[in-house]
């Protein structure tokens, strides 16, 4: 938060506007899980970074919790989601702020806009936290690819997501790789990496956290997909139509494909992405969801997904702290109603 | 280009779309004219780099282009333009390809959400071919708040840009704040002293850039404005009503403005950022724009600026060979048909 201090005194020197702090400021402030910074720290204990000198490691956590606010704030305004942490999506509030003097249409159009900038501005001063961190040119050297790793596979991720959006199939196997590139890789394997190559560690042990990664990510994203159409908007900030009325291609989505009945399927087909979905629409696609099996059968890959991940940690060679701290983020990661 | 063969090649591997590293390829070979980069290369000589080692120079000016493909991709979506260099503008092209089975809504929102992605890639990957470009420490260390510098500036400028749009007013300040911001800085002042960074340059040399920068970066919007009203949309790429029909707030409108009878100040108010903008409509504008006298006198602040630039020039103590390609370049922004 400094670091905004900072960027909002620059702004008012040199006479720009003060909304763009202020509102990355609030939507930080909202809260959040803030599972890759902590997975970050988690990292560099793993490869066996220590106390003394974390002060910079702290700052590249902050970095991706940064990165994360503007992929947010852009994923809201491709899903046009209302809401986020409970509060109006920052295109919304944005859109409201810009309202006076113009139509209805047109303040949309600037809250898109100035959401795609704040975005913008979220990302570039991502970066600036993360070079002005005070790491060494080596961990500078080592880190710096893995976080043009992580920001090429989550926007790809969210491409494929995205293009894919009301057309749904019965295609697990991309709805798959979507919760991989979208969730796995950015949410867990990366932050984790990350935070190990600070730490100065081997192949070795990226492999065996990237073991540990993708199988618990991509559980991490079936939980969401259930909790999207399922779980209760308080406690997500989310309302859970915005999956439905997107069409969004899931796992859940795809596997209801599978074992749909003819008139099943055409009840998936004709209300998926359908713009004015009504609550009774969504309580049908609800239903349909748990009567195909699909709803159980995506329990059962996140169970074998958080065993998987349980394994490789058995297997990884890692100090009990930092074992028993990737045990309880699984834990969390799988069962939770947020 | 090689580096976008090596993200075309990794996407492949990975199962990800091509589509993405094709339009960025179709969008960087339309042309341009390619300013940035040039003043990244002169800068450098001005602050007295020579042959030898000039590869990671030029890749670092490839990245200031990659950095103003995002700029523009994602400034066409909130500008609402429909084509650029000559083609359809990415959302456009985008929204086209993945309209099959979807309504023309929904392609559109396909199309501006896939742009936006693909503008975050090409920021992105601008800072990977930045910290790739085999800088030393020495370097790198100079020019990263540059160039963080110039983003935060340009996006800060395009955001007051948007959020006056549709709302001008007499305001001259204001318009011409917009383009210090998001033009002279980020198109000529901050590409000059990044390549003048990597060269290692005094503080002294980056001021003398300034004084010839920041005036002809102005006078280089200004024609822009003008171009934006009456230029030849098959020399510009651009079509002319745009500007007229988003109510761009820029310093012609707000000299229109200020010497507008009460009459024409209705007209004004009328017609500009009337989102259903005719060709009559247009043409009433750019005779108001005329016959107020605001087109005549942002012929004069472009020639005052163009004359301050080529003073400070005079002064700079630069080599005749960086002198003269100063300038040239000085000629050709201010006049020119595109």
């Amino acid at each position: 938060m400094d670091f905004l201090d900072g960027k909002a005194r620059a702004a008012a020197l040199a006479g720009m506007p003060s909304e763009v702090t202020q509102t990355l400021r609030y939507f930080l402030s909202a809260g959040g899980k803030r599972v890759r910074p902590l997975l970050c720290l988690i990292g560099w204990h793993a490869g066996g970074g220590t106390g003394g000198d974390a002060a910079p490691v702290v700052r590249v956590a902050a970095s991706l919790e940064m990165f994360h606010a503007f992929a947010l704030v852009h994923d809201d305004i491709m899903d046009r989601s209302d809401s986020r942490r409970g509060r109006p999506a920052v295109h919304r509030a944005l859109a409201a702020r810009h309202s006076r003097g113009r139509s209805a249409s047109d303040a949309d159009h600037i809250g898109e806009g100035a959401a795609i900038l704040i975005g913008d501005l979220a990302l570039a001063w991502s970066d600036e936290l993360l070079y002005s961190a005070g790491l060494d040119p080596v961990q500078l050297a080592d880190v710096l690819p893995v976080v043009s790793e992580m920001r090429t596979e989550v926007m790809y991720g969210q491409y494929l997501d995205l293009t894919s959006g009301g057309l749904p199939t019965g295609d697990l196997d991309r709805a798959l790789a979507i919760s991989r590139y979208k969730t796995a890789k950015y949410t867990i394997e990366r932050p984790l990496h990350i935070g190990a190559a600070l730490a100065g560690s081997s192949q070795a042990l990226r492999e065996a956290l990237s073991a540990y990664a993708l199988p618990l990510g991509e559980a991490f994203q079936l939980r969401d997909d259930l909790l999207g159409v399922f779980g209760d908007p308080c406690a997500t900030g989310k309302p859970r139509m915005d999956d439905l009325r997107e069409g969004k291609h899931t796992a859940l989505v795809a596997l209801a494909y599978q074992h749909a009945t003819t008139d099943q399927r055409n009840t998936l087909d004709a209300l998926l992405g359908r713009r004015g979905l009504t609550d009774s629409d969504a309580g049908s696609l609800r239903r349909l969801l748990v009567d195909t099996g699909a709803c159980a059968r995506v329990e059962q890959l996140i169970t074998i997904r958080h065993e998987q991940a349980e394994r490789a940690l058995d297997s990884a060679g890692l100090s009990p702290q930092v074992a028993a701290a990737l045990r309880t983020a699984a834990g969390g990661a799988v069962v939770r109603n947020s």
